[in-house]
């Protein structure tokens, strides 16, 4: 049984969608972001980063969104969402792993909060840098689908594709969302076709990007 | 047969200290970073992001620093450098190398590099708020060593440990290094008794915090 704090949209949302597709039991707890659920006390006895998503696993609450999937994928590894240990993507898959969550999702919290980042700093700059290393980011992903595709290790979706595909999403409203990038653009177009995804949208009752 | 890019002190130094602690072979590739090494065709080859650490893993080039480690301590988990899957520790181990890599791994980078981030903005405002996160961060790895240690996971070293060990040895210079919070200090000195440290030192050419 695992429990998932949650927000609409959020960081959690990758870790809701693998939830669903592996059809295992778990609750869930929906903060409130505005009216600052994530930085009540209780709240950040659990997560004292003060962050979405919390995870419960076998009584211990657990964070970072690409830490909470790599996880999932070992555990219930009959799903095949990791390359097994010794396979020859696993070391590809950690480094992608790695490279979305600290350059990738990193990048989108400069993009949205430009103003939490520096004390007196102009947020349009910040703005405008997050959105050269986001760009970036996408040009090295386009390439790698484009040569080794469909997914980013290849033939089979992994844990790094819920996380990737939870990111392009985050820039469909900037000026050049991820699908402006011809191979991103058909990813996401599979990964939005599985049926785990529609029920991650009425769950969390998001209509934008559908 | 491993092949590391490196620099001397830079974050391919975990790696380097975890494959001599391993003692499995290995062949070193310097780089000189003020020379640009790292920005050279050949180089962006095997690293389209042009940062060290590369290692070539069975011919494949792969990165992150945190991603290599966890990759080396299971491909020789005889070690036990990671609580193996299944084991209680295990999500706890995960989200600890998440943490560091983009939370405490990432601020480094911006207060050693601030006028890289933002175009036109003080770098002291930058180094501010990166030391804000820095010292936020080693309140937390304080308050866990303080309570669960005497590793980040416990009663044994883990990969997280080395990175944490390199990520703390970059704050030598700062105005509260980590070796002021009490807790770190007895864990660093314990770290840095570790007989590869002083091989690694030795390789590195490194005197400092030794």
């Amino acid at each position: 049984m695992y429990t998932l704090y949650w927000a609409p949209g959020a960081a959690s949302l990758c870790v809701h969608w693998m939830l669903i597709e592996l059809g295992v039991p778990h609750e869930l707890k929906k903060l409130d972001l505005e009216a600052g659920d994530h930085r009540k006390p209780e709240y950040l006895k659990l997560n004292p980063n003060g962050l979405v998503p919390t995870l419960i696993v076998d009584g211990e609450p657990l964070h970072e969104s690409a830490a909470l999937l790599m996880l999932l994928a070992e555990r219930h590894h009959e799903f095949g969402f990791a390359p097994p240990p010794g396979s020859p993507r696993r070391g590809l898959y950690m480094t992608w792993m790695f490279h979305l969550s600290n350059t990738l999702q990193a990048s989108f919290r400069e993009w949205f909060y430009p103003d939490r980042q520096v004390a007196g700093v102009d947020p349009e700059a910040v703005k405008s840098a997050a959105r050269s290393r986001i760009e970036a980011c996408f040009d090295r992903i386009e390439a790698r689908i484009a040569a080794e595709g469909p997914y980013l290790l290849g033939d089979r979706v992994s844990a790094a594709d819920f996380l990737a595909t939870m990111l392009m999403r985050w820039s469909r409203n900037m000026p050049q969302p991820a699908t402006e990038w011809r191979s991103i653009a058909e990813y996401v177009a599979r990964m939005k076709l599985r049926p785990p995804f529609k029920v991650l949208y009425q769950r969390e009752g998001l209509t934008e990007w559908s």
